[in-house]
């Protein structure tokens, strides 16, 4: 069973094992840098009629693509923790409602991935569940459409704002198996810095990501560079550079070569997609897609994820709310 | 640690103790049948200016009062689970942003306390995490501006409708101390019954509840009358019944003095709510004021409470999506 250590790390003592992922993307981000990891694309929301539909379409056939490549048993699958975006998280209810199994609904906005991935490994590494499917997406049209502008408005983008990124990630989580395994998770604090600019998640979220990279390297007595690659998301160019910042007021210099966000290498900023990629697709199939075939490849050996998401609405910034952040990191490594 | 038994059911191995519970409510709800049972009642959303930063301001003070009550020290609170209907969830954030905690967010739309109890349960018998604080919220007002009319239309009520509850319920589970045990926690799978008439939500959520009772009782190896009381919300007096006659088709007699439900006698009709109560807020605040009340002074020994939750939002009923409903089973005794 999982011990605490420091304030808010868990270290999980079994072995819980990624022992399977999926992913579907759309068409932009397959023609993105990361395109040739991606091993499916849909194009134009699976044809359906609604950009919600086409999003709980990415949902159901990830979910289903996960399941195909998979050594378990569907009624083997002892829960699925998933969430989303749209309001009342809909595309994970409607895109999972044949799944027959035990459902968790989780809302973290962008942070959702590391998340389910936090709270599925301490399932897993409690005993009783021994299989969790955690997953997450989001779609560039019901996005824009909930948080921002009508697409058909054609706004001009301000410089600092992401491109939410189409496309959903599974992991079959397993107390068994083979893979990378989850050593250790912290889950986040929510940090509120005031921010409220909503052109600007990357630095609402920059003080939450920092500070549970800074919680986890205390607890865990470790140095930054213990990890190959620390990758936050989706704080996109301009929030990456301000956690580095942060970081290094704290004393910890996270070089280029160790630190990265999702956000930031999806999309090639030629794609017009400004300070990069958001949404809970974003980390979750940049991780899904590349980081875990790093990890399988030995590309490297141990992995810190950091997920990150702004806790707002539309409604909430409209009423001068400001934009707390949180972020969940969960050290994957090839043990 | 716990143990699966059946299909979807896990045995909790260890002391899982419902250590500490507190519950705000509104006027409304105070006046209702358990008006004395509510420990506080708030007027006027504590003059917040708008009515989510009211149902923030119900969380942050329940959060506040728990931990005023208790006898453990808020930095070994290792987790807090919270979820609420507002789009994005922004009660809970903003409501929770200067707790310093680890937060995981849900959605479970009004299965949320249910969700958070049975998250938490297996989190806490898992180890590693001690002490986990489970609370969702809601409020009639932003409820409906969200999901329904806005409220200066004054528009007449359908009668199978029900009243949002004003109102936030929250426990502290724990691995030691004094209280009634979590003993075995069903979690629930998501129902299609194609219903799709938003003012019938009791019979969205109807088949979910009877669909996790028959399991819970099947994986338990259980008669119904193995407990005192069986409680689903928020099913409302339609709901309800529509429940009742669920299970009696599979050979299930629920009579009226072992099953009830939280949405069913929170209001007095006489209070103009049509099929009584509903929102996450409806089975928190009766769990948190009377359920566990009633356990406290043994009125009742043995408790099955099944919150139950439509998982739609407005713009998924305009897209001519039914709604399907999920419920989740703690079982609560004392022992």
């Amino acid at each position: 069973m999982a011990h605490k250590k420091g304030n808010q790390t868990f270290i999980l003592d079994k072995p819980v094992i990624i022992r399977h992922s999926a992913c579907i993307v759309g068409q932009k981000e397959s023609e993105g840098p990361l395109g040739k990891y991606f091993d499916q694309k849909a194009d134009d929301d699976f044809g359906m009629d609604t950009w919600e539909k086409g999003e709980a379409k990415f949902v159901e056939s990830t979910y289903k693509k996960l399941l195909s490549g998979c050594d378990v048993e569907e009624n083997l699958i002892d829960c699925i923790l998933a969430g989303d975006l749209l309001n009342q998280c809909t595309s994970s209810a409607c895109g999972l409602k044949e799944s027959g199994r035990p459902f968790f609904g989780l809302y973290g906005a962008c942070s959702t991935m590391a998340e389910s991935l936090v709270n599925g490994a301490l399932l897993v590494d409690g005993g009783g569940i021994n299989n969790a499917v955690c997953m997450t997406s989001s779609n560039f049209c019901s996005a824009e459409k909930q948080f921002r502008f009508p697409l058909e408005l054609g706004c001009q983008r301000a410089p600092n704002s992401q491109w939410t990124v189409t496309g959903c990630g599974a992991v079959l989580l397993s107390s068994g198996g083979n893979g990378p395994r989850i050593t250790s998770v912290t889950p986040g604090i929510i940090r509120d810095y005031e921010i409220s600019d909503t052109n600007n998640m990357g630095a609402a979220m920059a003080p939450a990501a920092a500070s549970t990279i800074l919680s986890h390297l205390a607890d865990t007595e470790r140095d930054i560079n213990y990890y190959d690659l620390v990758m936050t998301g989706d704080l996109g160019i301009t929030g990456r550079e301000l956690c580095r910042e942060i970081l290094k007021k704290h004393g910890v210099d996270a070089p280029k070569d160790i630190y990265d966000d999702c956000g930031a290498i999806i999309f090639d900023p030629e794609q017009g997609t400004c300070a990069g990629g958001s949404g809970c697709g974003c980390c979750a199939s940049v991780l899904c897609a590349y980081l875990l075939k790093l990890l399988e490849q030995k590309h490297i050996n141990k992995l810190l994820f950091v997920a990150t998401g702004a806790l707002m609405s539309a409604v909430s910034t409209k009423q001068g709310e400001p934009i707390p952040g949180i972020a969940h990191a969960v050290a994957i490594e090839n043990v």
